[in-house]
């Protein structure tokens, strides 16, 4: 798909400058660009590479001088990292799935599948699940019984989604992404070690083997519109009431979403975080990579978690966190500070234990 | 599947109470539970919500006043939260897959297929493999080579058991489990960096540049009766001897099992944590959310470690564990309220500190 | 498959001794090797198990007295551990798929398979892909549009490789392995809390509530030759240019690649390690398990950091790394072995402090 930079302003209601009927094929870095490609340069530290490659045109930051540059045209969006959602939805090269209905798939005579829906080879669509219409499922997904997945779904290959599942319109997953797994639920017949722990803050109390009866999953998982989810991410689900993800919600790869987990909207969660049982979460609230929170607890809206973050007490709504227990980032970074210095520090009261115990042997 | 409340009260073991004869069709929570729900309430805390719904039937508290509450009949087992397993057990809603042996299965002929074996869309089962009865196999599981699968399993969609691997009864599997991965080992032809540093704790001395041999996995993965492994969790190959996992022991989802470990009886570890190579775990462990145990090191039975820990070292029978590098939980919280404190002491300590040189200096 | 203690040691180019034409079918633990087997004895630590086992044959430790031991051959090489490589190779019992295309594979007309290829139950291969000769294709395998597979891959079962893929020769793939994710990136209309956190460590400012905006992955991945990346683990698109693995990296299970990251060669990244976007990593970098890189960093060659180590900034060549924030280990143990005395070394300095005190109303 080729469009010419007057089409990509338009579509991403930029300004262009100059030949603005140039035809562009692909973005590419400046460095590496051909004559045929559209330069992203929306970062002026990066402005050097552009004399290395071969581009006539480019988009650029707020006020640069295209001319200058020597390129042919510009773009020059007020955001270009937003400019840059629109313009790589238009240049995405896709997947290449087989068109229609694949005839390898193994489709329930009670599914109800909408119009223009695009099935890859060896997908099975369990009893009465229902696909809205537009959505494309790839090779290997497994669409389970009596599930509802919302129009314009893009399913990428092996994608599990367990009986009984609800999605809104638009869901993204990755390769691999597993929705409706078995929440993981287990009780001793006695009270535990863990749950006297927990009570006691690390006592165990008296030892005795038991071993773990299953309590099984009853509810589903209940996921909003405009979500995605990315490679080998799991969503269990709930126990009693369904696990559920709100609207807007971005997860990355590896992340897993406990069963009774309530995620509220626009919430983006980076790869390999985790978060445990019945806990709640706001809208938002941004966690980076590795980010693990509790069971049972609740984060507040707009809370942001950085990478490695361990949260195992509530959090307050609007709160910056870091750490391992989670604490306010500015906390985190002035006990961090003291703990460098504290070899050194130990070393100087050392001295001035020594100093003050000697001036009192000289009194 | 629909059930009296004498029916449900008899299989549990438990005092009812009021019209048993009331048949309820589903499980739900208090607040949104309709007249044919038995609502769930076995925590006190949580009786405001029954008001809310349109429950006639809940199983409640020992003790609960079931007439008071509005209730036409009441189940009151001792332990709640253990009732909950044969409870959710009877009502599990399943995931329908097709019955019998689709015929899109794969199935190699020398391979030895149980009685009452239900066995999904696209699976593939290898040479020799052996299938106990009464199991089920979901869609898009491999099965490979000489595999022994114990009696009654139930393997949800895209699991994979790699060749010459054991399991006992009753195994579980949530979709995309991996059991039997080639081990992680990579060796060097001289000494590495990585050997160098652990032995000198942090110096790797002169560092070349070498390249990874491959060890490749001769051993295999022998699994236990009663065991649970979660949804994208992997078990890797043992180097010489197998991989194991004990009896009753319940793991999570994306949990890594590296090549050589030994897990006990009735273990259980939540979701993304990790053990690395060759460490032997002990009997009832337990494993909250992203614990990381090192390679070549020994948990104790009835070790318990809060979510986020990293064990960096051996751990003695019985011990309650928390942080990175893990300590004993109360040793942790200790240190942890010293740290917290820390920055204010540090200034407290500095004003000390002059005061002692000024008096010094007025000596 | 069996060989003489003669063929191994010729093959492994190690020195034999005894009956060299002793027959051994299998590589056992001493304890547990049985007359056919050749016990793997390279650390005399566990010399004593030989006692306990029926091995005739051994490959032992330099210097070790064999004939002592009671046994009829040796095989003694100048690196045990070196050793195994070759000699676990030779030994593989392999996974026994299928031979030559199964008829139920989906490969595109316009796909290229090289000589000798071997494509499992239900592969499904995209248009224009490329396979080279000798690949071994487990089953469930998608290899997308344009992808270009080298030379002697061995790919398990339900591997994903996202259409535009590039990967070198004698690939290595286990079950579930995922490249070719799109990367997750998303973007808001407006400048986002963390954008502003970021900025000032910690301050998000006035927060208002924005949805997410994806930024679509243009790039690919290029992989290099001899790579191996483990079960379940997950390498995303980068965004414009390509994701990037240097040749002789190994990668092990649940790993997390984030978009546009470059990794050198001759890497190591155990398991459940996760790079974020845009990061450069060097050559010969050794990661333990749970190892997190944040974004837009790098990380020189050479560097070792080790399990659970979060690496929150830049590092430099050759450093050896521990901590959350990682810092060198050396000061990792320092700084940890200062916070284990601070509760007891507090309370000294409240005894100082009321020493001095009281001393100071005195005067």
């Amino acid at each position: 798909m080729t469009y010419t930079v007057h089409e990509i302003a338009k579509a991403l209601d930029c300004e262009a400058f100059g030949n603005i009927d140039i035809v562009v094929e692909r973005v590419a870095e400046p460095a590496s660009a051909s004559s045929t490609d559209l330069a992203l340069l929306t970062n002026p530290k990066f402005a050097d590479g552009l004399s290395q490659g071969q581009a006539r045109v480019a988009m650029l930051w707020p006020g640069a001088d295209w001319q200058a540059m020597g390129l042919e045209a510009a773009i020059i969006p007020t955001r270009g990292r937003y400019a840059m959602s629109g313009l790589s939805e238009m240049m995405d090269l896709g997947q290449h799935y087989a068109p229609g209905i694949h005839p390898t798939a193994q489709i329930d005579t009670t599914a109800e599948i909408g119009a223009d829906v695009q099935i890859g080879q060896f997908v099975v669509i369990g009893p009465r699940a229902r696909i809205g219409s537009n959505c494309v499922i790839g090779p290997f997904c497994h669409i389970g019984a009596d599930c509802d997945l919302g129009d314009d779904a893009f399913l990428r290959d092996h994608v599990s989604i367990g009986a009984r599942v609800s999605i809104g319109a638009r869901f993204r997953a990755q390769p691999g992404a597993r929705v409706g797994a078995d929440g993981m639920s287990f009780v001793t017949p006695e009270e535990s070690g863990v749950e006297k722990a927990r009570e006691s803050l690390g006592d165990q109390g008296e030892v005795h083997s038991q071993t773990w009866a299953r309590i099984h999953s009853l509810g589903a998982v209940t996921i909003g519109d405009d979500v995605e989810i990315g490679a080998n991410t799991c969503i269990d689900y709930g126990t009693i009431r369904d696990t559920r993800i709100g609207n807007g919600t971005k997860i990355d790869n590896l992340v897993h979403i406990a069963h009774n987990v309530t995620v509220g909207h626009d919430c983006l969660f980076a790869a390999q975080s985790g978060i445990a049982g019945s806990t709640v979460i706001g809208n938002n609230v941004v966690f980076g990579g590795q980010v693990g929170v509790t069971d049972n607890t609740t984060i507040g809206d707009n809370v942001i978690a950085g990478g490695g973050t361990k949260i195992l007490t509530k959090v307050a709504a609007g709160q910056v966190m870091l750490g391992y227990p989670a604490v306010k980032m500015d906390t985190n970074l002035e006990m961090y500070k003291s703990l460098r210095r504290l070899p050194r520090f130990m070393k100087q009261m050392a001295e001035l234990q020594k100093s003050v115990s000697k001036r009192g042997s000289n009194d």
